[in-house]
């Protein structure tokens, strides 16, 4: 589910840009933690550890990933279908082989499919839109057209509404904005808004919080056609008939089963009536191909878009409403379906209780050879190596568990399920989840709990990359270089929002979670369309499957690492400096706003927007806004200060921390715990799944991370009281973290 | 010939952006001369002369704009046509209805026309460009076609090549840097290259430099159609048919009569012969449309152009080379044509000798409209009040000269010549020109010498603006501010490149310029082509021509106050202030390129290219570069305090003077000749024929400024040497400057 777009990974990750700075960064020796000592590790401990890590790689074979890529995407695999089961089958048959314990869970989940999909323009003229992905040359798979799910977006309501059309860019928040602007209302119209700009179920949100009666999501060339490169099958973008699936649920409110929210959905499970269900769209939704866009938007009138609301097709955009106007039909099954988790374990040696978890989703939109197979093959190599070592006799310390997840692609429903389903004996046991989905060629992008980036960061300095004489980390580092920014001293881990399985253990139950993959170099428009094919992904993804065997490299290391660390790997220097920066900028946040009010307020007041106006244009002044207070931030400085108190003693006790195995046990039992401790019951403000108050989908950005999001939003929503709430809450939420890291130093001395 | 884009215009006048600034800058009381004192004027002059501009407004009338655009702009009115004769008898006759004292000064300048246009693809298939631009509806003017000119870049030499096509972007030498990179090379290829970037004739110039044998400039919707809003006749966009026309001669190097450079092309000259022309382009070079465009660039393959090159046809845009295959066959008529300046006289009634021009060319591609009509009636309503005024005993103090230019479009012939043929009596009377071409509807833009600036500045909060209740400088203040620049405390003169008939007098022989008009709310695609009507003209850009009469104004108090003025208005801290910018800004870009050479050079010896680069994309890696020394900028630094020095005690002394005749003769003497104390006979290096070593367009930008040129442009391009002479000229420049300024405040003491 998860899109691999390392550009927009890569943006996020980046704090500063001082030009000036990075030859001489660059030049710097980086930490190479090598062969020395690894974090958690006694001096002996890490030396055996990097045998095992060698003799991990030897056994790690291209081939494998190719061959099961090939079987898993050789027919459409969605929730519900009878390929899917066969997936599911033949990941369990090979766990089993390897040596694990398996067991498959089924969970029952709402999956609505099409039945009826009609979309017709009425006027000005009549046309009917295709609907369809047409069988291209030299794809085989491109032709199972009848037991792939077509073009949809899943968890729209049925529906059929007709209305006038407004072009409404990416359908998010700030466009609606414009379109105010311009005198443009949607109450009562079906919009059309691009893919991109946000998660795509944010804008059938946005479009019913405005009034509008329809949404249609189209690709735009621009964003996702030919303007970024040759179509599918000459290149890998996307073709004109190209129709990028996907879930619509109400996402930031809460992934999984609408039915069960909060809890499994297991068989005899309570469940909501699906008219009850709160995550799904309040208005009918349906994606398009550019081919079926450009008719409708061609015939637009009104207002011309602003220019960066223009795409790359052949014409000039406007807004309307109208006159296009448009039918949209829309009716599906309402059924449940099964879905199916595949938990294969490995009971730790040492430490049974105590859960590594590692997990890749094996379902798809339809053959899905990118998302998730690329990831889910990596997943499996990587598990039957560590199988492979067992069987010599090198057994993890803890248990470790891998998991091939169903029902990712409506809503991380396989995931969340499983999750909700044993979330005690997950928050008794489990260390850490580390997380997968499709993955490419090129650099590494990875994001997580910056508790584990020092961690994380040691690994990405041992693999090395497949096209380059480089570790993972120095390759991702040029990037950054090249791109004008400053040099990395470590791998920066990002922030995660949403999009894939690490949802529910990260930020439901506050688990510490990684995230990771590798793109830059592959990329393409096949993204949940059928054209996401082995096909595809062998001319143009990671045809040798070196990436693949990378991604291995990464995840192995960090599975076992985590398995066997005498200490558990956690750190709190890097985190303090992180949380400290997301301080900062909520500060600056409001400081901004409040400038940019009392600036805005002035020009309007003063008239200065009138006299700038075209008069033979529609330009509707904004209204002058609430002047945005100074908020009491004290807390969080309090609280940051505590933090970095704590983390440096951390520091300073763990150098001199010689582990016995009584007083290890206490302190991975405390580390184990720390990440829960950034949570609280109540959740979020508007979405309690999400406990998480450091890291939070964006509730208007879908996939977006929003950094203390509870924060953050209330300042970017001009909800002022709910600022000081939130300040309250976050600056208890980092003092409780504090205290925890206070308890492991205690345990340490 | 000048491109009114105001979008570029108030770019150039940005000078800082720094947001927080704006609402209380804009809040500030503006700078009202009105009323109390005018610049140049005492107490009881300035009452008089404002009385002079109230009865001046009353006399204009807009209809007379109308009625004298729908006659001029009836028929194409290129060099040596028969309509453009008829059009300078009908300005001639009505100047001397207006009781000037009108003469016609002929020239005889090349002038080559198209005999042979023809532009084929021969391979991977075949394709005839159609070159032409067919009737629209609603538009009687685009079916004249018979006498039209049809698109073709004037001074493309003859020639009959076939190669391949490299698509360029905008053919400018940093594209040339991205071609490289990719490993394509131009040699003995076709380029294709996008209007706008540059000036046109860079595009051939720079092609030629790296190799290529012809050049194709077209006209991308992105920039130049659809993209930008509805194409005629819908709206006022290009539609796939329009041609931009124009001269392609190398116009940095010098304007005029390319057979005779630096002296008139009177019936007697001494010719070069065609082939010793040293602004001539060295490769032949056709303009077409975008749908000629079109299956060009499709089957064109190599490298995907880089996301800033691509425009808005519906391809992915490839570089090349080939497989397109192109023919392109040009061959002119390469005759002498006359062309007609129209010089129209009013006696000073005080100062006879010293003259106030003002000027706007007649000549056109096509019809011309909007380039130059609408420019040429306000002046002509303008010459008409003035000349009302005269009628009732109101003379000019000063002679006041209009002019009507003839090609102006071939490479501003007729004011060269001009300029070149009467340089000595020029250099003795003329106190400044004011130029102007077409013109709009929106916010005033201008440029000049700032020693004008605050003269000017004056008269734009004079002047209201038709559409709203404030002055013109307050509507395009409001601008600014809404663009999040900070608010102007007075009208900002951006710097004057070239592109319009200003630069003979103002870079050739120091006279100080203004050049101005309205725009930025009657954007289209007309530019050039057959499109540019008078229907379109009524349609999208004045229809009542308010703006053409606020142009009138503006012109009109600017020529009558120089031609009244006491002391002549211009001052010098405002000069000192916006040079002192450009030194620090020639002296900043020497430090950034320091550091971005020393930068790039550590990636490239560091290897970081070579580790980002894809190994399935050609990837060159640049070379190592010299780097860039320390320059002595003492000489600046001297002679801008001595000038800041100088001006403070001319605005002093100005202050307390109270003007005799005797020394008020003495002292504008002097400061009518201060401009030309920044020029230098020997001109800049590479072009003599540019004098002034302030201001001049940029040997690579062609209309686009470059301040300082001789420093700045020898930085630009490398030439270490150069920068240390140029440092020295410029320095002495602006001593000479401050000397004369000096000279001034003698005599006021």
């Amino acid at each position: 589910m998860i899109r691999r777009n390392e550009k927009t990974n890569m943006m996020k990750l980046k704090r500063t840009t001082i030009l000036a700075a990075i030859t001489c960064l660059f030049l710097q020796p980086v930490l190479v933690a090598q062969s020395e000592a690894l974090m958690g590790f006694s001096k002996e401990a890490a030396a055996t550890q990097l045998e095992v890590e060698a003799e991990f790689d030897q056994l790690l074979n291209a081939d494998n990933l190719d061959e099961w890529m090939k079987y898993m995407s050789a027919r459409p695999h969605h929730v519900g279908s009878a390929y899917g089961k066969e997936v599911v089958d033949f990941v369990a048959a090979k766990f089993t082989e390897w040596g694990y314990d398996v067991k498959v869970e089924k969970f029952n989940v709402l999956f609505p499919t099409p039945k009826v999909r009609i979309l017709t323009m009425t006027e000005p003229t009549v046309f009917e839109a295709s609907l369809m992905e047409p069988p291209v040359d030299g794809d085989a798979s491109s032709t199972q057209t009848e037991e792939a799910l077509p073009g949809y977006n899943c968890f729209s309501i049925d529906g059929d509404v007709t209305a006038e059309l407004v072009f409404v860019n990416y359908g998010i928040p700030a466009d609606y904005l414009e379109l105010k602007k311009r005198g443009v209302d949607v109450k009562g119209k079906i919009v059309i808004a691009k893919y991109q700009g946000s998660w795509r179920g944010i804008k059938p949100k946005v479009a019913a919080e405005n009034g509008a009666i329809g949404c249609i999501i189209y690709s735009d060339p621009k964003d996702d056609g030919y303007y970024r490169g040759d179509v599918y099958p000459i290149g890998p973008f996307k073709n004109e008939y190209g129709v990028q699936r996907g879930s619509v649920m109400d996402l930031p409110y809460a992934p999984g089963d609408p039915l069960t929210p909060g809890y499994g959905s297991t068989d005899d499970a309570v469940r909501l009536a699906v008219e009850d269900a709160p995550s799904l769209t309040k208005i009918p939704v349906l994606p398009i191909s550019y081919h079926d866009a450009l008719p409708l938007l061609k015939a637009l009138e009104g207002p011309v878009a602003p220019a960066n609301w223009r795409g790359a097709l052949p014409i000039t955009y406007h807004i309307g409403p109208g006159p296009t106007k448009v039918r949209l039909k829309l009716e599906f099954n309402w059924d449940l379906k099964p879905t199916y988790d595949v938990i294969a374990t490995l009971k730790g040696s040492t430490y049974p209780d105590e859960w590594v978890m590692r997990g890749n989703h094996h379902d798809a939109w339809v053959h899905g050879a990118a998302d998730p197979i690329s990831g889910l093959v990596a997943l499996m190599e990587e598990a039957r190596a560590v199988g492979e070592l067992a069987k010599k006799g090198i057994h993890p310390k803890r248990t470790m568990i891998y998991c091939a997840w169903g029902a990712e692609e409506p809503g991380l429903m396989g995931s969340t399920e499983w999750v909700e389903t044993h979330a005690e004996e997950i928050e008794q046991k489990v260390v850490a989840y580390i997380n997968t989905d499709g993955t490419g060629r090129g650099y590494l992008g990875a994001g997580g709990s910056h508790t584990l980036e020092k961690f994380f960061n040691e690994i990405t300095q041992t693999v090395q990359d497949p096209q380059k004489d480089v570790s993972v980390f120095e390759r991702r580092n040029a990037v950054e270089i090249v791109s004008g920014r400053p040099a990395w001293s470590h791998y920066n881990l990002s922030a995660l929002g949403s999009g894939s399985d690490y949802s529910p253990f990260f930020q439901h139950l506050g688990i510490a979670s990684i995230n990771f993959g590798f793109g830059g170099e592959s990329s393409g428009g096949e993204y949940h369309t059928m054209y996401d094919s082995y096909e595809l992904y062998k001319r143009f993804k990671d045809p040798d499957f070196a990436y693949g065997i990378a991604l291995a490299k990464v995840a192995g290391r960090t599975s076992m690492r985590l398995a066997n660390a005498e200490v558990l790997p956690f750190e709190f220097l890097h985190f303090s400096k992180i949380v400290a920066g997301y301080i900062d900028e909520v500060s600056a946040l409001a400081d901004d706003m409040r400038k940019k009010t009392e600036m805005e307020n002035g020009l309007i007041r003063d008239g200065v927007y009138a006299l700038v106006a075209n008069p033979k244009e529609v330009n509707v002044i904004p209204e002058v806004q609430d002047e945005v207070p100074y908020f009491n931030f004290a807390p969080l400085e309090n609280a940051i200060k505590e933090l970095k108190k704590q983390a440096a003693a951390y520091d300073k006790a763990a150098k001199s921390y010689e582990p016995d195995s009584k007083s290890a046990a206490a302190l991975n039992q405390v580390l184990k715990g720390m990440e829960r401790s950034l949570t609280r019951d109540h959740g979020l403000p508007r979405r309690p799944w999400f406990r998480h108050h450091v890291y939070a989908p964006g509730f208007y950005t879908g996939y977006g991370v929003k950094t203390l999001p509870g924060v953050r939003e209330a300042i970017e929503e001009r909800d002022y009281e709910e600022v000081s709430k939130q300040v309250e809450i976050l600056g208890d939420v980092l003092l409780s973290f504090s205290a925890k890291i206070e308890e492991a130093v205690s345990i340490m001395q």
